[in-house]
């Protein structure tokens, strides 16, 4: 069996299996996503770590601190460092302010916790649009045919974002936060807009929702469920929450409104 | 649509969607699965919170905090009390010490926070078994016909423990961390043994090997894949790493065999 470690930048590795059945075993070649622990520093402060895809760090740095209520808005981040060794160094324009008491998510995902505050808390206005059933056919097409990570190790979660009429961003991790994460801060480093439709592989728990409404997204998709609270938030903040998403049909929890049909 | 707020006990939510395609629309009723937040205590003191599927829960308190490292073996957990305006309190003979540095786990988890030391330390022996093939086919069909919860929210993720030949317990909930550590809580809580196999419908990243194998269980089978740093668990505590499992063929990524064909 194959026991060479991963090398730096690598997303997958290959490893020989043995497939048993009833009638008898024979082996077979299989392909892993590579998860890694990177660390996260705000202004040379230690905030986390977390287990990623080695892959659009600078935005996952940018996007763990804003889920985790330490940056808030596009334009406040400053510089990312990015040290293959495991650190996510930002910068950014903000004074650190730990959130008072956090709430660890059900979430598949890296950033894993939230402030109670920001469960509870009003939102802001979302930035308005709405999308065509044609856009939100070639947006999902092109996010499930954007990588083949996903078919090749069944172990990560994939998110793009839709503005002005193309798939803006696209972000693969073994977390589904973490793949939310990165879309997030792309828009954080200026690369996308908020403006538009963002659509997950991953199940819209309430963390998931909360963060991109707080970022001001006004159509949230994904490919399969929401949970109550998921629900809950969409329908707080006003957000579209659009699930079981195909390209042939939508299933829409709240704000229908903003897909024309 | 429907704005009842879900019953206290209750795992689903009934609400009315609306379901888009090019040609029109119609509304549906789904089931969401209830997603709520929990605090954990221990000996009094507030250790975190967690999202969960409001079931096992003296269960799920016994095992976030195995997860989280305060709690290490059964028969330190001397009392629970579950409150249900989400506090769980656990009474248990150990000194509170905080683990020193955490990394936020990449796993679709309420835990999701391991400690480095757990991460780079050694392992106990596992408590060794085997298991047959037909017994691996009926723990299968068992665990995914235990509940009809998954297929009717597809929001959540189910766990279960094999041994002497049945299925000891199971469990579900919104993260598939969650589920893994109520059933650790079980064990925690003397009510099933670690010797036998554990199967869960998620993912198997680092942090859900891990805690499997730190609490002894020899064989860990997951219905879909693993990480590249799960198997590297899986491979330096020696547990049996078996992914896509069905009742008709497993494959097999670490210690085959335990696995009688």
């Amino acid at each position: 069996m194959s026991k060479i470690p991963p090398k730096s930048g690598q997303l997958t590795m290959s490893y020989t299996t043995t497939v048993v059945t009833p009638s008898g075993s024979r082996f077979q070649e299989e392909n892993l996503a590579i998860e890694t622990p990177y660390s996260i520093a705000l202004n040379d402060e230690n905030i986390g770590s977390s287990m990623v895809l080695p892959i659009g760090l600078e935005e996952f740095g940018a996007g763990f601190l804003f889920g985790q209520g330490y940056i808030k808005i596009p334009g406040e981040v400053k510089e990312i460092y990015v040290c293959p060794e495991g650190r996510i160094a930002v910068y950014a324009d903000v004074d650190i302010i730990e959130p008072k008491e956090v709430i660890i998510t059900s979430g598949c995902g890296g950033t894993g916790k939230i402030s109670k505050e920001m469960l509870e808390g009003a939102f802001d206005p979302l930035q308005e649009c709405t999308i065509t059933f044609p856009e939100i056919s070639t947006f999902i097409r092109q996010v499930l045919q954007a990588s083949p990570l996903g078919p090749d190790t069944h172990c990560v979660h994939g998110c793009g974002l839709w503005n002005d009429g193309r798939l803006q961003v696209f972000f693969e991790d073994v977390g589904r936060h973490n793949a939310v994460d990165k879309v997030l801060g792309a828009i954080l480093l200026g690369k996308a807009s908020a403006r538009g439709a963002i659509y997950t592989t991953g199940r819209l728990t309430s963390d998931m929702v909360l963060k991109c409404a707080r970022i001001g997204i006004p159509i949230i998709m994904s490919r399969t469920a929401p949970s109550s609270l998921g629900l809950a938030i969409a329908r707080r903040s006003g957000a579209t929450l659009a699930a079981y998403a195909r390209p042939d049909k939508v299933n829409v929890f709240n704000a229908p409104e903003r897909i024309i049909s």
